[in-house]
């Protein structure tokens, strides 16, 4: 296994085993492989937008497929550039954090709102409709009308085609990760992070980067459970298809509902569950 | 298994299995338990503070927990009451959704400022160790001088034991589960989420109400890994023990060593790993 400098460090552990029938306990101290967690405050010219704590690594990626995640951008020629803040601080070993990624929007794109988030809550109620109602708004892409069919013994197979190629990278078992795949199962892009969303935001954020929005005729296939906000970051990035390793929350099945997006989860090599527009799946 | 109404829904799912060997393809469509996400608005007076997605259940422990880990609160003497906005709004079948919650301080307590979250980067850095030095600045309770010692092979055990009080709840296999338990085993409080970080607050938010904090002499067990959020909130809480499932992070490990928290994860029936303060562990 490899370890990707910046998002993994050794650090001691004691292990400890305890007393059995055939082994008497025991208690090592040694390195241990962690996966790193820090910081990314994002800005929106010299305005702070957002911070998040995440795994560095592509982090204008995760910058901007926040973003569009946000519907404050849609393709590239919304934004002028993309960086990390030269005059970052440095860390307590004395390295330049880069824990501060600075996107100047094109001319013309407004910049949200800070009270944006607190919109849907204006009246005193919010509730899952007023949050669907939100995303509908800020959704470019009609996900629905996606004509994308997926073979449903491939989709059974992604969750551990995205482990194998996680192995290639992954150290610390401490990393979820997200993977683009094509309906021939081709792995178009992998992104791993302690955060299940910033995996998602920075796959997005390539395919934004690429000029590929919207996923037309894609996959995105993800560790872990299905929120809210993953079939949110699938819709506005118009990916028809969103499968999870494990179950889906009752509003995510909803959003993906509204959406006209495929929701998958629990697959098992032989065997999934579809939670909406199982038509996809042939 | 039972089901907690409010806290899981049924909703048709299909679920295919291929073809093997043995047995034809089948693709039955048919009912299915899933974890309730829904948004939480927790105002401090008549001002919003925070929206989290959460499931519902013990919605002003969670929102007391979370006041805990912000800084805001230590003790039932700084709220003079927590409850639900009465002229909430309602969801799509017509009933209440309570999905705010009311909190009103006690005179005297300062509401925090809205930037406050953004003073950690002010300058145009912000790393680690700013996050570190935030939490240490707003943590009342000294982790690092409670004697507790835990038993190993109890430590061990707590994530069975977590899951089999779980089972008595959870029917969807989607909710993340908390549970604080005394050192010798006793359960004290079990609470579910979907997300991890909002059960823990659930758990801190009961034991504020019943003025049970500092948490001294408990280890908290949480489901999954370990971030820099739940070592930050077991601190606020004044809890010495904190084990996850699996891994934690960096950054989880350095905050845990700077509040003097022992930080235990990969808890595997006889064997776990010990990040920070082994000496806690017998």
């Amino acid at each position: 296994m490899m370890i990707v400098p910046g998002m993994s460090v050794r650090r001691p552990v004691v292990r400890r085993v305890l007393a059995t029938a055939g082994a008497a306990a025991s208690s090592v101290s040694r390195p241990d492989t962690l996966a790193v967690e820090e910081p990314l405050e994002i800005r929106l010219g010299d305005d702070p937008f957002s911070v998040t704590m995440r795994t560095p690594g592509h982090d204008l990626e995760l910058a901007l497929g926040f973003l569009v995640a946000e519907g404050v951008v849609t393709g590239p020629g919304d934004v002028l550039s993309a960086r990390h803040c030269p005059d970052a601080a440095l860390d307590r070993d004395g390295r330049p954090t880069h824990n501060v990624v600075e996107v100047q929007l094109a001319p013309g794109v407004p910049a949200p709102s800070r009270s944006r988030h607190r919109q849907v809550s204006s009246a005193c109620g919010i509730c899952g409709t007023e949050s669907i109602d939100a995303v509908r708004s800020r959704s470019v892409f009609d996900v629905g009308a996606d004509p994308t069919v997926v073979d449903g013994a491939l989709l059974a197979e992604l969750p551990e085609r995205l482990r194998a190629a996680q192995r290639v990278f992954d150290s610390t078992g401490g990393l979820h990760a997200a993977g683009l795949f094509t309906p021939d199962g081709e792995l178009l892009c992998l992104r791993e992070d302690v955060g299940r969303h910033n995996a998602v935001d920075k796959v997005v954020g390539w395919a934004f980067s690429a000029g590929r929005l919207p996923l037309r005729a894609t996959v995105l296939q993800v560790s872990g459970r299905a929120s809210f906000e993953l079939v949110q970051k699938a819709w506005t990035a118009g990916c028809p298809v969103l499968a999870a390793v494990s179950a889906p929350s009752s509003l995510a099945v909803d959003l993906a509902e509204e959406a006209g997006l495929t929701l998958a989860g629990f697959s098992r090599g032989t065997r999934f569950n579809l939670y909406a527009r199982a038509d996809r799946i042939s």
